[in-house]
């Protein structure tokens, strides 16, 4: 009865994101009619919502006094430069959640029966690059300091760029790359942003289109296909990697960063798990165990493929190189 | 994370109930390929399911060969007669769950901002007397021995009645109980072909329509209200217990489901949390502690109240008298 309610968490959750509740406790508001009063709600709602986080973990009550969790005062309060609420937008979209509503029938079929999320100028990759960016922009660095090359210039290539953060960090660690990030036109409009934030802007070009059709160009050091791979069906990767093979300068690397299963595919649980949001929001995607990841890097014309894992729950990066 | 993805479990569990997973596997189809062929779906579909299952604890898998969990063992294997998966068409009803979806709206107003279920006919309440009642015939079978009495001529009036189970757990308990159920006209067929299944059709009247509306007769000996007051504000249910005071016999009683949280609203965690599912899903409704309970049924001429619980997850059960 729990997991076929599950779905209430997400929404609760979502919902008093969008209602900042926890930023408004954060702030000192932390009865029910304090909060309703910021957030230009009901009080009753807001009591209800509140004491259903409260069962689930994200807040305290303490006769009638709400508090935030530790995770939650530090992760959705928006007055935090740590706040990551905005990831809801985008891990429980209205329409990627609509995707999972037959399941069955992905099942069925082996593949998403939804509207794919790998079809062109999809704008869900424009919510993804803005919502995502607190989280993946964590993820991006721990990935840097692996990959970046202070001192000696690097050219390096984003695929699928997103927020365009992999690359940003990169251009951040080493002040002598220069980074071309490739995505759908209105995706690179958020990295641009973003690379103009960080101050990197001058080292940053774009290369609008689809990262299966476009022209990389040639000699880039370092090609970064981060969260990319899982999406299509293993001959698509292959071919795929041997395209980025001809963009490569000799000794240059690709770096891979995934949601990687163990070959008995059930653990570690969150990158196995990943494997469910490719069958329903995707025609052939998976997450691909390290096995699976050589074999189309092998075929590709990279030999040398390594692993590394930055922390139990960190993201997995996998090295290649020809 | 986990939590603004918490939806993914509701949908797989759905899914795979849908397609008789559990069911297959309990009967010797244990690999992806042999529970695919039963299943009509996908080999690469259902191992995906069955492995985010195995992660989620509903599945073991050891070499690629899937097991149930003991839990899955016992309620979700179609062939036993403890099988419940049915209640995942009501408790993850795609049109239920919809009602969830602008919760930060649903806090704002203070009630449900989609199709409320308390109008009038609401299919919905079908579903539910079809979906639920293998669960709560559980329930009403943990309530009967508390409420009937064998051996004593019993006239019983069960309010909303719904698949019939509570009336019906009474009219087994007793020989010489006779039963009125109220409900919706298309809901009631379904107590009345429950009613035939126990053998005590003959001792089962309907009364087709609104509890609010309908006449209930006089005369009862107990009137059964089980799940119905959550559904709507106080003062709605003060004037509905009166007129259920109305027709009760001399010495009879009123005996009330409900969820009742502690007066802090956040334990026991299922009663809490229960509030959230009135939030969304009806326009004032509200899980109720016994203070406020026994304010109603006060005020409605009912002042000796006690409550019941069946157990530390078991149903509480509210025993009113004039």
């Amino acid at each position: 009865m729990d997991a076929l309610c599950a779905f209430q968490l997400t929404e609760a959750l979502k919902g008093a994101i969008e209602l900042d509740v926890f930023t408004h406790i954060a702030a000192g508001a932390v009865t029910a009619s304090a909060i309703a009063e910021r957030a230009n709600a009901s009080e009753r709602g807001v009591r209800i919502l509140c004491d259903y986080l409260t069962i689930r973990g994200f807040l305290g009550k303490e006769d009638g006094r709400y508090s935030c969790s530790p995770t939650a005062a530090v992760f959705l309060d928006k007055r935090l430069p740590s706040y990551i609420g905005s990831i809801a937008n985008f891990l429980a979209n209205d329409r990627l959640i609509k995707s999972y509503r037959n399941l069955a029938g992905a099942a069925r079929k082996g593949g998403t029966v939804a509207t794919s999320t790998v079809s062109p100028n999809d704008p869900v990759w424009v919510e993804f690059a803005r919502s995502m960016a607190p989280f993946l922009g964590m993820v991006a660095g721990v990935m840097a300091p692996i990959v970046a090359t202070p001192g000696r210039a690097q050219k390096v290539l984003d695929v699928a760029a997103g927020h365009g953060l992999f690359g940003l960090s990169v251009a951040k660690a080493n002040p002598s790359a220069t980074v071309y990030g490739t995505d759908w036109v209105d995706v690179l409009k958020v990295a641009v942003e973003n690379a103009t934030a960080l101050g990197v802007a001058d080292r940053y070009h774009t290369i609008p289109g689809s990262a299966f059709d476009v022209e990389f160009g040639t000699g880039y050091d370092l090609v970064l296909v981060p969260n990319f791979l899982h999406h299509f069906d293993p001959a698509t990767c292959e071919t795929f990697l041997s395209t980025v093979g001809r963009a490569l300068a000799p000794g240059g690397r690709v770096v891979t960063v995934e949601f990687v299963p163990d070959e008995g595919r059930v653990t570690p649980p969150h990158a196995a798990m990943f494997s469910l949001v490719m069958l329903c929001t995707t025609p052939a995607g998976d997450a691909y165990t390290f096995a699976e990841l050589e074999s189309m890097f092998r075929r590709a014309g990279f030999p040398r493929n390594r692993l590394r894992v930055a922390g139990p729950a960190g993201p997995q990066v996998l090295i290649s190189q020809r």
